[in-house]
């Protein structure tokens, strides 16, 4: 009862973007089964951050929080559905640390500056432990064959991709670009710096390079930008 | 035996770079073993770039091949070794498809540029099934703990980071990019545009995105270069 309830929650999210559906839904379960639900899951969402959503088996998740595996099937049934529902509260979770911090900066090349160095700030806290969530996911999922898993992990980045190219349509709008600006190609080039901060910063764990992405998104905003938006453009990282 | 000598053989590539050491060693197997070894370790990257080097076990890897465990162990011994061995013909399939063409360019613009646009070539034409090996193996190790793989993928990633580097500050000797340019930095934003296109090529089954790495690199190389450098630079992408 409880998965059929969470498989109608995934297929109505699907249709919606980070920014319209940023609230947790309202919880159908008991609280005290509720509570259960909510730490499991935030285990669940870091131990996929460092071993992969694959490595994220009921077994290896029972054992992490010292519960039977007959306990975690009844929270999710399947691995497929305990996936799925990592990925939620991992979507809740960047929507809270990276988009709505974002979302109080006015639509233009504030609100698109403030979620690169909103993403910047996330990957610096380590608000997942092993890293962007959605990064993970999308490394470990891009070559492989269709999925519910893997469709879930896509629309999530294009919605991510789309709020990008939302603010950088917003700042065109508003005579902050230059009216030739290609806001999908901006947004492709920030994503670019933000990504490469995230591997970086813990491959080589050095975190000069979320100071490079900094830089890099800086530098290619002012680049897009008329005078009205280079007024607007904050003197300095707003992170740093 | 040949457990020992791939150990001897892993531990003197790690102080040689993509560049210096770009040949593949000289074979210490019977022809037959030598025969049977590349096979096995052909379809051991193509498995990794899709799965993951941690989906890489001998039993999946003897499964694909239609082999006995046994056999696989009389090869490499241990998973590690196997992954180690995976990595290195990754680096020699890596260095001739993309840094070799690469290299008959000169020092400076001109080889920045092929490196990229090779990079992108062999993205486009699905060198490993998977797409880029090492961004798949970066992203699959770059929050875990300390391993020989890890430092290993580290190492490849650092020396792919040092061929770019090395091909910008040519280019600031030469006087075809600015006295000021940072070649580090300009390196980790192509990085970034690269990546990007790897990722978002397969997640979205979309050359699009390469098409948009092409052009963010072309423009960020037209913004580092003096007009020697401009004048350098071809006019239209070598791959399109």
């Amino acid at each position: 009862m409880l998965l059929a309830l969470d498989e109608t929650r995934f297929r109505v999210n699907i249709a919606r973007s980070f920014v319209l559906y940023n609230e947790r839904m309202s919880n159908r379960t008991t609280p005290k089964g509720a509570r259960t639900r909510a730490d499991i899951l935030h285990t669940a969402v870091d131990i996929a951050s460092v071993e992969g959503l694959d490595g994220l088996s009921i077994g290896r998740l029972a054992s992490e929080l010292g519960m039977s595996k007959s306990g975690l099937f009844a929270h999710f049934g399947s691995k497929e559905s305990l996936q799925l529902a990592a990925i939620e509260e991992a979507r809740l979770r960047y929507v809270k640390e990276v988009i709505e911090p974002a979302l109080s900066s006015p639509l233009g090349i504030t609100q698109l500056y403030a979620l690169c160095t909103a993403f910047l700030s996330y990957i610096e806290r380590s608000v997942f432990v092993g890293g962007c969530f959605f990064a993970s996911a999308m490394a470990e999922f891009d070559a492989k064959g269709p999925s519910l898993v893997r469709d879930r992990i896509v629309e999530c980045q294009e919605q991510w991709m789309m709020t990008l190219e939302r603010a950088a349509e917003g700042a065109r709008a508003n005579g902050e670009f230059r009216v030739d600006s290609d806001s999908r190609q901006l947004a492709f080039e920030l994503e670019g710096a933000l990504l490469t901060a995230n591997w970086y910063f813990h491959l080589f764990h050095d975190a000069t390079n979320i100071d490079r992405a900094r830089r890099a998104v800086r530098t290619r905003l002012s680049r897009e930008a008329t005078q009205v938006g280079l007024d607007l453009l904050p003197l300095e990282p707003q992170d740093s």
